[in-house]
């Protein structure tokens, strides 16, 4: 039997540890035989030696192991989506109306905002009376009856991840491909979806700096996958830029229900539909991409996608009212315009700035244990490529009060990049 | 200020800390604003990414600084000795008395052993009575009456030293230069001695396994303490076999008083004299290297450092007649021949596996926590560079009780390394 003290020195050393190994180290830090401390050194040891394939797949494995793994089976083929993190980011909102409207089955176990991100939970819960702790059991029976669930993850899954992602959080040992690929992984296999799609984000807003490391934590994922058995499609994305028009949980909430009456931003209304072909075809709807892009159009122009949402909202106890008039959403009593400070083109709305602006307007948290204010935010009212006169209103902020409201808007404000001549349009999607 | 966090992040990418932000470390890490788990990963970041000679200087002050600073300068100018560790080396006991004798004040703080190495406390608590946990003051007028005091570390000394070394200790990060130059430097400097010699052992049985490792801790050692304004000598000595014959806590106390007699093995005798000749010169005792010499051969011939110790003992509640007679102190019941198990010459003795047969025979412990006994360990009849045929006794294992006694024979015989041909010498000492 391998010792914690000997499984950090064999990694440590660049070693790869067996598929036992990394199974023992797992149940250590679940149970507390590996001490928190000895769980902090063997990550840092991973962030300077890395992990091959085969010791990330075990990994994942033994993390979705450490709690209850969900079989989705009797509710047929079920697809789910996950995006890697970013600003303005509420493709989960639009895609999985989308799908479901056009045959499949999504049942998606999402998180929280953290920092300059946002989370699909926190933005659920700008919607009045909407339930995101359901139990397993409530998961099942909604996805049942509407073909879509969207619910915060339950205790029950993947104790693991929350204990080696707290102490991670503390530690500096977020940024590491193999532990963000397991992190993820682990809970998207615990989570029982069939297909699963992954948008690796990269760019300033995005955890990935750029498309070759989105590229290889892209990989390592879809190989995880894959090795699980699972179906798996990974597309890697720019964000330099906010998603969209809207940052902030009711605003986003707002575009989301904006782009399933198709009045949306073209990006983020294109984005959707090209997740959704792929979900479409993992789970079977469609065999190759123009049929499935075909089917997920219907589902929008025809206001089945929007419906869908609308059923779902109800099911999880949540307001239709909100979905179907926006308006009804909370909404913030300091709005504050921002003024483009120089003429010329904007060359980029900086996605990290404007999502820390969100977090200083009381949309985000620093830490986990804040509470998030549903009604703040940004509005873009300009975006990349467009010509602006200095004076000109490019954003609003939405806040609580005065101060906070300001602090945001001179975030936002500098989170413009104007400039002379038109600027490159951004990367274009790829998939693996 | 910066938060732990930080400082974590700003390590692993290998930048340089300030002065302050080692401070704040080290203060975060006494007061548990740091947590363990982040001080872990901190000093897993170190062992890859290393330390500036500035950043090891301020992490040994502000180690040093985070309990009480022995002020030892009523006693004029003190001299103090430390080796890195080995099997065997019981020095300190002979060292202590021999500058003393020759006119030197002696001021030692000592450690007890773990895993293969020895430590200087254990084997004096062979002597009926002894007592190592001398009070500040205790030991301050213990050195004014008799010019040796030898204790253990007390608890106000370097609280910082304690939680980073019980971290370090199961999280497989011992290893480390800066680490380990810190932390016996920052005991060093807080015990207050004003002249400091370091024997820094490599070899199979020593932390460092060679010359070239033993000489860069060497070399970041001596700087810390010439940093600190303490004078300092480093010897770098060889540790492939075991010093002397004996292993053991009451077998080296033995061997001590033999040495002092007169009658000990060369190696240790020659030792013992180098590193005192060393002590000598910083204390301003001699001004020069024979004249250091000559004062610690006088010392030893003359039966005055024997008698030093032996007021040592007195003074600090131990019974003289245990250093006056060494056939009263503690005894083992079992006490089993090794024999060889080829003809040849002794090529090596494995320092290594001759520590860990004591520890199997009791004389040390794999856990701080444990007890050891005094009476057990290993003497060696027969060593490096002498001839045997098979079947000749050439060692002995001393221990309470049968099994313990066979399980050390057994590891002695394969701590024997016979061959044909003589094999070589080992290595002179070597000052830096």
């Amino acid at each position: 039997m391998t010792t914690p003290v000997e499984l950090i020195e064999a990694k440590k050393r660049g070693r790869s540890l067996s598929e036992g190994e990394i199974a023992a180290l797992v149940d250590g830090v679940v149970t507390g035989r590996m001490s928190e401390a000895q769980a902090a050194a063997f990550l840092m040891a991973v962030w300077f030696q890395g992990m091959s394939q085969e010791e990330v797949t075990g990994l994942t494995l033994a993390m979705a192991r450490s709690g209850r793994m969900l079989d989705l089976s009797p509710l047929g083929f079920c697809v789910d989506k996950h995006s890697t993190g970013g600003v303005g980011d509420k493709t989960s909102l639009v895609v999985g109306p989308l799908v479901a409207a056009a045959g499949g089955t999504v049942v998606k176990m999402a998180g929280r905002g953290l920092g300059h991100t946002g989370g699909t939970v926190d933005k659920l819960e700008a919607i009045h009376g909407m339930r995101v702790d359901l139990s397993v059991e409530e998961m099942l029976d909604v996805a049942s009856r509407v073909g879509l669930v969207i619910s915060g993850q339950t205790e029950e899954l993947v104790p693991a991840d929350r204990v080696l992602y707290a102490i991670r959080d503390v530690t500096a040992t977020v940024d590491s491909a193999p532990l963000v690929a397991s992190s993820v992984m682990s809970k998207k296999l615990a989570a029982g979806a069939h297909g699963i799609v992954i948008d690796v984000k990269y760019g300033v807003g995005a955890f990935m700096a750029s498309a070759a490391e989105a590229r290889a934590l892209g990989e390592l994922m879809a190989r995880i996958g894959t090795d699980a058995g699972r179906s798996m499609a990974v597309a890697l994305s720019p964000m330099d830029d906010p998603l969209g028009c809207a940052a902030g949980n009711a605003l986003e909430v707002a575009e989301a229900v904006r782009c399933l009456k198709n009045e949306g931003p073209a990006d983020v209304t294109q984005l959707c539909l090209e997740l959704s072909t792929r979900m479409l075809m993992l789970a079977g709807v469609a065999s190759e991409a123009d049929e499935g892009r075909k089917a997920a159009e219907r589902a929008l122009a025809s206001g089945q996608a929007l419906e869908r949402l609308v059923r779902m909202v109800e099911a999880q106890g949540g307001d239709p009212g909100c979905v179907e008039e926006p308006d009804r959403l909370p909404a913030a009593p300091w709005r504050i315009p921002v003024r483009a400070q120089a003429s010329g083109y904007v060359h980029q709305v900086d996605a990290r700035q404007v999502g820390l602006a969100c977090v200083a307007a009381g949309a985000g948290r620093e830490r986990r244990s804040q509470a998030v204010d549903p009604a703040a935010g940004v509005l873009l009212r300009c975006r990349r490529g467009e010509e602006v006169r200095a004076g000109d209103v490019v954003a609003e902020v939405h806040a609580s009060d005065r101060p906070r409201a300001e602090r945001a808007a001179s975030m936002v404000s500098a989170a413009f990049r104007i400039g002379a001549g038109r600027p490159r349009a951004t990367d274009a999607l790829v998939w693996l």
